[in-house]
């Protein structure tokens, strides 16, 4: 039986996801077991939370958990329901079976999981079932609207530009400082949104960060963005697509990330701020997302096939992902090499060729050039200085200070640099091990930390030469980032003479 | 980094699953955020447990609630590690990825699901991946091996026999009640454990125990088997098989119940019980677990492939499952008709005739008759009133009452009878309705809420005439029980004459 008119009252505990704490007397008259699901209802609207059970608190109390209280707004009494199945669960037990689900029945299991009607058993079933069972090119876009439509969309009454890493590259976050103003600098509107480092060492959002703010409100982004013609924000405060922001959660707990969530997740994002002109970035090789080519060109159909269907004129680019980009890892490290190559129009080979590949095809979607002629006008465009007056703009427009020199941006304290153990060329930097290496010595939390390289793949080095400098604000974190760094053999360095036979 | 030497405290909280509260700084140097998973360890034992932060809890204190203290035993102090991902996370995703795991793989990942190291998300991908993937019958024993491997083993010292449904239909639970009482007669031993209710109306267990005790520990089981030869006692206490009571929660949740796992559950918590001669009911047909004979035996050739695997002799019997068995569904309900038909050695045939096949069975696969002759030992035995002398010996040996009688047992004061809406024939008595109708009534909490049925498939009634009784403690529940009945129609009668042609 639902219980109504509880006073609402703000928990002490953080329980780490949606909680409401009721008496043992209130919970039984709910008849909802502890570690259950409750509808938490205020003015009509019901938001799923977990029964925590509590003697201390008052009969007739409802105690919300600060994320709900945010999620349901200023209450002073709710009524909680029991929710026995979702309402969608027909739906979601039927895509377990490996039927497909109608556009009706993805909107309404997006709806219940944004309410919060599906906990983390659920929601992981949903996401290992699409591992095995694919979802049809149909089934995906019904996917994608219905998570489009459960967020706020921004509209901006012209095109939309954008460009999206699928990341998995350490120094990839970096890429977006060069092409965001190269674009932008031509007057396209390209208001790029991203997230946070997931499994990496720095997001954009987080490289960014370190230059300006990144957290605006819909509105204010909007405002922006036509002033400035671009953005480099974060996405997570803007509700888009909020149900992706739960898939997230859920697919790092069971360490998966199946391909068609991955393309339901960044297209839901990009309808989200109505993206019309798209240009995928997909790194590939060994120790990224994805492996090989074969793999990649898989992954490209997926994007392609729903491009048609939802309206976005795209180019997809593998590019090459199989060691770190530019000589940069971590958030303060790439903020300062972005910078650095801005203001010289120049930079390292990985780096400018790449932003100016992207920004390239960004034009030529736009029309600006013929197809074939974008990367040359974006490496002018950066060369020339246009994309630094441009990146000062933005800066300015996200409250950063546009005068700030590379040498402002604060590093970690304590270093190590790792030397050559030996004479030979290095012929291979391995991402995954830059990655935690990064990770460990406190990237991305730890904005100065992170690891600076001095070698690239193919640099003749001699014995006792620097390989890369690991930056950190502890000892502990320090030595735990060369010790990893030691345990995957992360710069491989082989002699010139391989064999010799007898 | 683990926080060494915390005080431990009793949890006011009951979040309905083992948490350890911690204050915030505690929490910031365990370096584990709210909702993620930590090992408490005492004496050198790691059990796992969701951190929750509350300011509240003093510094260097962890609060430890009910169900973690009784698993960590007596502990002043505990120390606190971070589970970044549990030790066998590899195995688990070797096995989301559709590969085989070996049986150290299946050992470390169920040790570490029993010790609390996996959450439910991860539980899920697991049960899911094996709707898609299907182990094969090499990785299926393995599973079956480490789940027995995990828990208790209670050992005889002699052949034991069980026979164990796999239920999903109303009025089963019963059928132990005789099939024991019958084996146990001839001196064959069968100390059958069993669970409670699922998602039906009534387990065994919960039958058993209107008439008797069905908790007891290991060793108290092991004595009282051994003295009267039959037992019906609850397997949930005994921790035979945790592995089993995790996954089932987790089951729930989701919806699904694999066939590997339900294969698995089944036979690992048999082998604890040093199971080596198993009957296996199979009821099938419309609204049971088994829709058709094509699915069910398919499943008997799973349970066999595993027969020969793990030494055990076994036979499966695919049974009539399209309608409740005998008239009674409820815990005393069925108590009651297991009785009368013990006492007076006859009763309903869909009752009689399976208690007597299943028994029949155990009998030939303990050389107690030739194939094809237990069956009718098995009536005999029941006719003669030796079931029933047995059956007060297990009731005695239980701790029950050896005399009650039928009409002592308790039945919900609450009644409503169903009445015949026209004349003609049942065709159908609809298993889930029956089911969620008698579930409404209160059963199996409520031990006297249940349903008596007054007719089944084939009877003639005439308008008006009496078709089923709901029993409930309340008339909410009452009224709910009859609005499910009639809006799944739950009784189907039709005309003789179907129709009538101009």
């Amino acid at each position: 039986m639902p219980v109504k008119g509880l006073k609402v009252e703000a928990a002490s505990i953080d329980p780490g996801h949606d909680a409401v704490i009721l008496n043992p007397r209130d919970a039984e008259h709910l008849g909802v077991v502890a570690g259950l699901r409750a509808s938490v209802v205020c003015r009509g609207r019901g938001v799923g939370a977990v029964v925590i059970v509590d003697p201390r608190v008052p009969e007739r109390v409802a105690q919300l958990t600060k994320g709900l209280v945010e999620r349901l707004g200023d209450c002073d009494t709710v009524d909680v329901h029991p929710i026995d199945v979702p309402p969608s669960f027909d739906a979601f037990k039927k895509r377990l079976s490996g039927a497909r689900l109608s556009a009706a029945e993805y909107k309404m299991l997006i709806a219940d999981i944004v309410a919060g009607y599906y906990d983390d058993a659920q929601i992981a079933s949903f996401l290992v079932s699409q591992l095995y069972s694919k979802l049809a090119d149909e089934e995906l876009e019904h996917l994608i609207r219905a998570m489009v439509e459960t967020g706020e969309v921004v509209k901006f009454g012209e095109p939309v530009y954008d460009v999206h890493s699928i990341g998995g590259v350490p120094g990839n976050s970096k890429v977006a400082l060069l092409v965001v103003p190269i674009v932008a600098s031509r007057g396209l509107l390209i208001p790029k949104t991203s997230s946070r480092a997931i499994t990496s060492p720095a997001g954009t959002a987080d490289t960014m960060e370190v230059l300006a703010k990144v957290a605006f409100k819909p509105q204010e982004l909007h405002d922006m963005a036509l002033r400035a013609r671009g953005l480099i924000v974060w996405g997570g405060a803007l509700n888009l697509a909020p149900a992706d922001d739960i898939f997230v959660r859920v697919e790092r707990r069971i360490g998966v990330d199946p391909p068609t969530q991955m393309v339901a997740s960044i297209l839901a994002k990009k309808l989200a701020m109505s993206v019309s002109r798209l240009v995928i970035d997909l790194p590939t090789g060994r120790g990224a997302k994805v492996q090989d080519e074969s793999e990649a060109e898989l992954l490209a159909s997926m994007f392609l096939a729903q491009a048609g269907r939802l309206n976005i004129a795209m180019r997809v680019a593998i590019t090459f992902g199989g060691e770190p980009i530019g000589f940069s890892v971590g958030p303060a490290l790439e903020a300062r090499e972005a910078l650095q190559t801005l203001m010289k129009g120049d930079g390292a080979s990985s780096l400018v060729e790449k932003a100016c590949s992207l920004a390239g095809l960004v034009f030529e979607l736009g029309g600006v050039v013929p197809r074939g002629r974008g990367y040359s006008l974006a490496c002018e465009i950066l060369r020339s200085g246009a994309a630094y007056r441009k990146f000062r703009e933005i800066i300015e427009v996200q409250e950063g200070d546009p005068d700030i020199k590379p040498e402002d941006i604060k590093l970690a304290p304590k270093q190590f640099t790792l030397e050559a153990p030996r004479d030979g060329i290095v012929t291979m930097i391995d991402n995954r091990a830059i990655s935690l290496a990064a990770r460990a010595a406190g990237a991305p939390e730890d904005k100065g930390a992170g690891i600076q390289l001095h070698v690239k793949t193919g640099y003749r080095v001699r014995k006792g030469d620097p390989l890369l400098t690991i930056y950190a604000s502890s000892d502990t974190r320090l030595h735990e980032a060369v010790r990893l760094l030691d345990e995957y053999n992360a710069v491989l360095i082989e002699g010139v003479v391989v064999k010799v036979l007898p």
